[in-house]
């Protein structure tokens, strides 16, 4: 295994991509907090260049390698991804001025396609259900003299992902816990990296949809289990497994990883958009779901300050309004959830 | 007729409302604006306190009646409203621990109900195709003994309003044009007069759905044009007629109403929540509406900087939903409207 980054990767990708992202809200309900009896501080990161979270890796990666002369307007970048990672590729790469070949799921939501065109890349295909996209993104790579940025198991992506809440660690102090997606798990193995460092004490707790648990399966069978198509309205943590630096993070840092299921997601989409007025994609609340889950239960105690973020808003809206359709009415929610 | 309101009392309703207000966000979107060949900046106040920036003009009504000892614990206060200067007022109301009544239409929304009860106010109803709201609010008023707080038409509610225009041009400079929802008028009035001061060659345009357009028959009339039963999904400005003092205000400061349909309102409540992540009610992007007509009939020329208010966000997910489905695809519109 390659060796695991630090807390000082994380503060050095903040210093490189700080001039090109966002400095995301933070917001919160009073309401919602009244209702489940704790503070929820949330960073819009729906709301970050890109529309989320995966700006801050890809740009970390990309200028990255870019100093160190690895890729160049001549030698191009390729990866594959879900769609946030590759819209966040497209993004640092049109910046940098870096040609970038996107390897796309068949099953991609329409809007990410598109945004991801609309930049200027090269977008490919390959088949969720029947094609390993790492083995063909390799061969496409050597073929095609291309550098892969992976979406997750990256040195510098991982890092680049941990400034978000190193932001929010900044802005609002400790916290008792912070509770993130986990899809590849990037964004909660930096995450854990500033936690450990600005709040030593905190909980890490990470969600997946319980249609799509490898990261749990993994941590607790103690080595990266594979699964197959994971069932889930939550297209960006539909990994099938995740890779050894995360795995290696979340093995050292992570308290626990949390499964809801899809109609707590429609639930929390539909609490955001009703108190906070915003727009996030479903595995953008993921981790507010959990918070709720970890609260109902008694695992986060009455009062807990916790972080969440609200780690992308891409999606169609067409599916958004299919979700918060199905959401049940939100604040008999926050009655069921609160104690 | 009053004095009409001045820009000092917009001054000073900021000066007493700003510890009690959010400094809401300024956001644009890159895409819209390469689309639209201008660029727009859009005022967050539907993530106003109470969600819309009716909560200034209710705060700086109510503070400044206590201050004169007009209201108290024990002399309340009446309003009739359709919704958002309810439940702004009933914030202002709560936070200064003075009773209030709210005298609602029977096709309220349901979520602007149910926020107004949440802060502990008694609500009546009338019946919006047959009562007069405001006979019936007087007769209430003086049987009750409470001081009436109209939702436009008031000196401190027009100054109140014009406070969020007022933090807009303090961030961005001058602008070629603002355009804003004119429902009673007591945005655009409060508005016009800090325009006047901020920005003197900037265009006031105000905008109207076509299934209420009272203020600009009342403009094109010379006077005070009262319609029957306003047929729009924009519940916010439905209202029959506007004040002597908002009227006045128009005549004075304004350039024009513009009217646009509810096509149009549902095409830019998809654009907001797709380009920028937000929820706005369909009131809360009239002004955008209306600013894409005007840019794309070259009223507002190629280049021009343009402010706007996305003045609420008060809309049942329900509504909200099925107002994004009716709405044509967010880039071709954009496309339509792009010059």
């Amino acid at each position: 295994m390659t060796e695991l980054p630090t807390f000082e990767d994380v503060a050095e990708a903040a210093a490189r991509i700080n001039p090109h992202i966002h400095k995301t809200r933070i917001v919160g309900s009073g309401m919602l907090n009244r209702y489940l009896g704790a503070e929820m501080m949330f960073l819009c990161e729906n709301q970050q260049r890109g529309g989320s979270f995966k700006t801050r890796g890809a740009l970390n990666s990309v200028i990255a390698r870019f100093d160190r002369g690895e890729i160049s307007s001549e030698h191009g970048i390729l990866t594959y991804s879900a769609g946030n990672h590759a819209q966040a590729l497209a993004l640092a790469a049109s910046q940098m001025r870096i040609p970038l070949t996107v390897l796309m799921p068949t099953d991609a939501a329409h809007v990410k396609v598109e945004m991801t065109k609309s930049y200027g890349v090269t977008v490919e295909y390959y088949d969720p259900q029947t094609d390993d996209r790492e083995e063909i993104a390799q061969a496409m790579a050597a073929e095609r003299n291309l550098s892969i940025i992976p979406p997750f198991n990256d040195r510098e992506i991982i890092a680049g992902q941990g400034t978000a809440v190193r932001e929010l660690l900044m802005e609002v102090g400790r916290v008792d816990a912070i509770v993130l997606p986990v899809g590849g798990g990037g964004l909660i193995g930096g995450s854990s990296l500033v936690s450990k460092v600005f709040s030593p004490e905190a909980q890490i707790w990470g969600v997946e949809p319980e249609g799509g648990d490898d990261a749990r399966q993994s941590l607790e069978k103690g080595e990266i289990v594979t699964i197959d198509n994971p069932d889930t309205v939550c297209d960006g943590v539909r990994t099938r497994r995740i890779g050894d630096l995360t795995f290696g993070l979340m093995q050292k840092n992570v308290t626990g990883i949390t499964t809801v299921p899809d109609s707590d997601v429609f639930t929390c989409m539909k609490l955001v958009a009703d108190r906070l007025k915003l727009i996030a994609e479903p595995t953008g609340v993921l981790g507010m779901a959990g918070a709720m889950k970890l609260i109902a239960d008694g695992t986060l105690p009455r009062g807990s300050r916790i972080g969440v973020i609200l780690s992308g808003g891409n999606v169609d809206m067409d599916t958004f309004a299919s979700c918060i359709t199905q959401a049940d009415d939100a604040v008999e929610q926050m009655q069921r959830y609160g104690r």
